[in-house]
């Protein structure tokens, strides 16, 4: 019943989703190419995610800062000492692995035993060098997370918009990780988009906001169309949790490779002010405007990682189920995601008057509706097979009829059932529909 | 009349469209971030050209490849011998600076005189390491530009997608050059967005479709609202122009830093595509449908510089000009790029009816129109030209005529002209207007 991380994965490269990065060399380890499909899945998310956090809320204000950033940065927020795996090497082969995540008594690509020393910090950031000399000054890394792009800019929001606390900065962007081992197709990667929001509160009132949050997560998996019993709240135990939160949850979902993090919620005090209030020497202390005492805001961070969204999305949706006598894949995505909303079709690719009255149809609702996809490739049977396999909600079929009585046939991904529908109320019954 | 580079910067600080990067910390040369005002307006400039090159054509269809690629990309594409810049070292102060943009007889830093020996060539690429073992076959780059992230798929999107030539695949997104000097706000920076088009042709078409794009670089510069006796095209003549190009069009525009590239137009034969094919050993052939002799398709290159478009916006849309004794700075932006649609004020911000009315006509429009504004802060003349300055095409005042008869004042950002609107009638004027 439920898809193999095969299934999905090779959905994605035949159909044109999502590709291995520099593919054609052979790839590149933790780097994935979205094709034309991938593409408009993604921007459909991250649209859907900025309109929900961003632009239909009063309080809520984007950045988007450089990936690039001064090493000062990842000094002050820890990253430099302590972003960091535990790295064994076998004394044999040289193989490196993560000491917790092999067996270390016995080296998994040579077979020998006790080939391991002592794990090594290995940090996670990619370094590079920026300017024309190279030295210690000029170091930077490729930033492992949006948060301190959001942290950093603090205080010139503040100082642009002066905006009431309770109030959120919101961003989305590439972030880095040098894994040891990528693994779990687009789960692990060396490179990929975050969708953070950092929620600036008045140190007395998170517990309360933390709890509205936790509610806006929950819609969030509903608007994504993921089943609500495959999403799971992790309270982290106290123990588990970095040591400035005072509380976390880790939001999982059960893919194909088991129970793991979607997304996660956690309340950072005021750990990250504070820091970069130390490290700058600049005050990062909030003015209310109703003249009460100044603080420096806590924080709520509920951040999304944009790869593993779409992971749950393309899970989620898969389905096998049977038309007739024939086995069918179908993508059910949520309207809203699917990155073609109808595809048109003349009956016949061969008859003039079918195509020249489809393509008709085409321009309109490519006017009124977008995201249609002209296909007149194979016969209709072929067509439907095709358009259930990259999730499209309906296909319109133009056949003799339509030439007739100016009605054309509409065909339900879901349910494969079909209705006649006059041209001019088209629009209407397609965006009505699912 | 027109502005200085400073009025630009000054007013992007002030307003929260964008900051140095790394502010807090006292940034990191070449790098900004985009505050609030600024990431919306990017986004209105991103989506604009998503829509008209890619959502609104049949032919064209997106990708969005990873940064980090497998060097190989970088090796065959010519990067890795010859994407450099001849830099030189002053003997005295060991400064270093590009030995093309200087004076190199006397130093500009310690002003010592003969103090350059022969440039060196350095490559503009920011390198890093892949990977736990760091070695010469973990070395990859922050991609140079995203045009090798399409090459790369070429073959990817018609295995599952299957296109007629001629089509274009596009894409949007960050890449990164190590400038010896950053230099002119955003204009040239280490860390900027890429909007790239890459249209194949068959050979024989090249010349027909290349005045095509000629003609559409000119609708979008004025979708921008570019005036059109600011927009250049310059003719690259052979001796200028890549080895491998035939012909190249630079987009010029007048900025306050003088006439610069805003975009290029090359036409490059099969040189990539007959790259990828030496160095990766498989076939870039495309096989016509129609049973007609596979070719290596050419292409054409639309490609397009997000940071410059966003600077030639600001910079057509910034204007001083007076409103009764006063001066204003007003950014006429077109209605389609202005981060702020429509604020809201009540007259008066302690009349609870004013308030409460105002707060129903900003639901209203934030449901109809969305990216409205609640600004109370101030009187009305203070809100307006804190409106002016952002670009917002309309500002609605509720007063307390609003309360008998149901109209609110429009006040137009361009003409200052306030007419009174039936709130009924509202969303239709707002959204026919400017």
């Amino acid at each position: 019943m439920n898809p193999s991380l095969e299934d999905i994965v090779s959905l994605c490269k035949r159909r044109g989703f999502i590709y291995p990065g520099s593919d054609v060399y052979g790839g590149l380890s933790g780097t994935w190419d979205y094709g034309p499909l991938g593409v408009t899945l993604k921007r459909n998310i991250m649209a859907l995610w900025w309109q929900m956090f961003v632009e239909q809320r009063d309080d809520m204000y984007g950045v988007d800062a450089a990936i690039l950033m001064n090493q000062k940065v990842w000094q002050a927020s820890g990253h430099v000492d302590t972003f960091t795996d535990p790295l064994v090497e076998c004394s044999n082969c040289h193989g490196r692995f993560r000491a917790d995540k092999i067996d270390v008594s016995k080296c998994p690509t040579c077979g020998k035993t006790d080939t391991f020393g002592e794990p090594k910090q290995f940090n996670m950031m990619f370094k590079t060098s920026v300017g024309p000399v190279a030295s210690d000054e000029s170091i930077s890394y490729l930033r492992p997370e949006t948060a301190q792009g959001i942290f950093t800019n603090f205080k010139n929001v503040v100082d642009s918009l002066y905006p009431d606390v309770p109030f959120g900065i919101a961003q989305q962007g590439k972030a880095f990780r040098n894994e040891i081992s990528p693994r779990d197709f687009i789960f692990r990667s060396r490179e990929f988009e975050q969708m953070e929001i950092e929620y600036f509160v008045h140190p007395s009132d998170w517990e309360r906001i933390f709890e509205d949050w936790v509610k806006l997560v929950h819609d969030w998996c509903r608007a994504l169309g993921l089943p609500e019993d495959k999403v799971h709240e992790l309270e982290v135990p106290a123990e588990d949790r970095a040591h400035y939160s005072k509380r976390t949850i880790d939001f999982e979902y059960d893919y194909p490779i088991g129970r793991e993090e979607l997304l996660g919620l956690a309340y950072r005090t005021d750990f990250d002010l504070g820091n970069i209030q130390r490290a700058s020497g600049k005050s990062m202390e909030y003015r209310p405007k109703d003249g009460s005492a100044p603080f420096v805001p806590h924080v709520i961070e509920p951040s999304f990682g944009l790869e593993r969204a779409v992971m749950a999305v393309l899970c989620a949706a898969y389905t096998v189920d049977t038309v007739g006598d024939d086995e069918r894949i179908v993508l059910k995505l949520p309207r809203a995601l699917a990155p073609v909303k109808v595809a048109v079709s003349p009956l016949l690719k061969n008859k003039q008057e079918l195509v020249a009255k489809a393509r008709e149809v085409y321009q309109l609702l490519q006017k009124e509706v977008g995201a249609v996809m002209w296909d007149d490739n194979g016969n209709i049977g072929k067509r439907y097979r095709r358009q259930d396999e990259i999730g499209t909600p309906a296909c319109v079929v133009v056949d003799f009829q339509t030439l007739e009585d100016g009605t054309v046939t509409v065909r339900d991904r879901d349910t494969t059932e079909q209705t006649r529908v006059k041209i001019d109320q088209l629009t209407l019954a397609l965006e009505t529909s699912r």
